[in-house]
């Protein structure tokens, strides 16, 4: 990998069919399979604070990361964070520079903590990469995520004080 | 109280001064003390899937809740649901008439479970009448709410699964 830097318009042509692909396996993130290019748009670019993405030597994009206030007013301080990294660019550290990144970034924009909503529990991976960054479990939801493949399953709350 | 039903346009005139209230109060609920009115209609009105009001024998109202799903697409069957009641109608059973109310809408909407995100620790009567009312504590948020008057303090999450 190459550099990760904010999204730009440009972007959105390698961007939309890497999304799509991740959010129609219906494995690790509740958008709907089948979501149409502009619902996924407003959540991944439009909704967040910042987007950005992860590019590997020849400048092609092989991941992506929004961040943006968990909660409004007074939980805005605690930011979401979401990853997606192109199915050929996976077990290269690409997920993990992108979380390191953005634990930066999210202090740079004045966040004091990190919360991840609905960590899959069946998206083994990730929790092993979160738990080494630094990510506690809060708590499991039961049944919280309906696996397109595996149906109800539980999921976890992690979370991360920045400093 | 008299009632529970479904919000009407009239009902807005009366319900604003008890949101508002609540809100500016800045103790129990995220949305910043000063939101505008068409902010706090948008999140209580607009973006739920359905709002409540709560009225006494005279018709006023003395509460309102709104339901909506906690997630998209694959998260989308656990929903999330806000509670108010108005000041001067604390300590009569409203809040708990309106949750039981809303766990059977909820179920009639189609949901199969009620998650509720940011419970501040402070709000020791909502916390002792959710678990009353079935709700586990997932976990504890650390510093995830600025309380106007104490500063950071930590917030539960809460879940119900409903049958």
């Amino acid at each position: 990998m190459n550099e990760i830097r904010r999204f730009r318009e440009g972007d959105w042509g390698a961007l939309w069919p890497l999304l799509r692909a991740t959010f129609d396996a219906g494995e690790t993130y509740a958008f709907a399979p089948g979501s149409t290019e502009a619902e996924i748009r407003a959540a991944w670019i439009e909704a967040p604070a910042a987007t950005y993405v992860a590019c590997d030597d020849d400048a092609r994009v092989v991941g992506t990361y929004y961040i943006k206030p968990n909660q409004p007013g007074l939980g805005s301080h605690v930011c979401n964070c979401g990853y997606v990294v192109a199915a050929d660019a996976q077990g290269r550290g690409v997920a993990a520079a992108m979380c390191e990144h953005s634990q930066r970034e999210a202090l740079a924009l004045g966040f004091r903590a990190m919360q991840f909503n609905l960590v899959v529990v069946t998206n083994e991976r990730a929790i092993r990469l979160w738990r080494r960054l630094g990510f506690d479990v809060i708590g499991t939801l039961p049944g919280a995520f309906r696996h397109v493949r595996e149906g109800y399953v539980d999921a976890l709350v992690m979370y991360k004080t920045l400093h």
